[in-house]
């Protein structure tokens, strides 16, 4: 028996983003159908990232192929007993991991289980959330996977939504994941926690953009049970 | 061995559609990274239809959870010996079902390869494409899969972009299969050819809109090889 979860978050009005939604043709106007507009941007709610978004010469979608790794053996590393705002290293990466370390998987979901503490549309849930160290990222890296995802935002800054001047605003695991290992990430996922199990199938399907730095992505593990 | 085939349209500039792209955040003016902006509606591209889009009343998104879905078995019902401009009916789909009559498939492609004849991008793709009569309409509603999907205009009139007067422009297979069969549609896929198979497995994911009329989705066939 298959089990399919949904890991995607709901578009929707966010504080972050900017989305509004119309009614292009409406039943109420007298159109035959009802059709809505929406504005988006590429990366807004769950969506992939490639390479593109952090190198100005980096891939685009173009050069990743889904069939090459919309469906995916995957890991689970769970994170889920970590204090809130606390870097994920490359020890405790190598720890989780170390059940399964005879075993390669072409997917690792990091989960923390943040949006089961508190919700998404708090500003509470970006401020005091977990992220990935910069050896997180490297290991992360030499890890090695075709995709990553986190229900997190992995890079401790993307938290400060307005820099001070001169203040350091890099992001080292999208420096090491994405732009060195040209490794896809899959950010602002939820629901980690109802796979409920270490290993899943991951099946994400990206909206077709073309030679794009990012996009919206729907995502769902199917587990065996 | 598992094959994966993409069906579904690129997301890029079309005569059709109002869509334009512009960067949001670039790596050519300073920024640290590079976004995206898009601007979308809820039945351009490859897309999933709600019934709300042709009732008033009709169910959205929300009452149709992905698990229920996504992944199907699906049957390709291959029409693409069929001329320009011909409606197929019921007893055409009658019998392109007959050698799998004894069995039901969760999922119905209907396959002209109207996309490998015509560029979708030329007006005389929509202009001369095949489409499903009346009674068509109602024979997929009897079959009653939970989705059907289709590589052309599947309702004449679509192909009318500025109705005369009280001219008729009743969409019959949009009325049997989506209001009365609250049967989903995934209207303007591609590739069906390459899927080479009478079955697959259909694995769809949509946006993940609420309360959605439709919108974009990427759909792959997964076919066992």
């Amino acid at each position: 028996m298959k089990r399919i979860v949904d890991l995607t978050l709901p578009i929707e009005e966010h504080w972050r983003y900017g989305i509004k939604f119309s009614l292009v043709k409406s039943h109420e106007n007298g159109d035959p159908f009802q059709i809505t507009g929406y504005n988006l941007a590429s990366h807004w709610f769950t969506h992939i990232d490639f390479p593109r978004h952090f190198d100005p010469q980096g891939l685009t979608s173009d050069a990743y192929p889904i069939a090459d790794w919309c469906i995916t053996k995957c890991l689970v590393l769970d994170f889920s007993d970590l204090p809130d705002n606390t870097g994920i290293t490359a020890e405790m990466l190598e720890k989780a991991n170390e059940p399964y370390k005879d075993q390669h998987f072409d997917s690792l979901l990091l989960r923390t289980d943040r949006g089961k503490k508190v919700s998404w549309k708090e500003k509470e849930f970006w401020d005091n959330s977990p992220w990935v160290t910069e050896d997180g990222g490297e290991w992360i890296k030499n890890y090695a996977p075709k995709v990553v995802g986190y229900d997190f935002p992995q890079d401790y800054v993307i938290r400060i939504r307005e820099p001070k001047p001169g203040q350091d605003m890099r992001q080292p695991v999208h420096e090491h994941v994405l732009v060195e290992g040209k490794i896809l990430q899959i950010e602002y996922m939820q629901n980690l926690w109802e796979i409920k199990s270490p290993v899943c199938e991951l099946v994400a399907l990206p909206l077709n953009l073309q030679h794009a730095d990012g996009g919206q992505i729907r995502v769902v593990a199917v587990v065996e049970e």
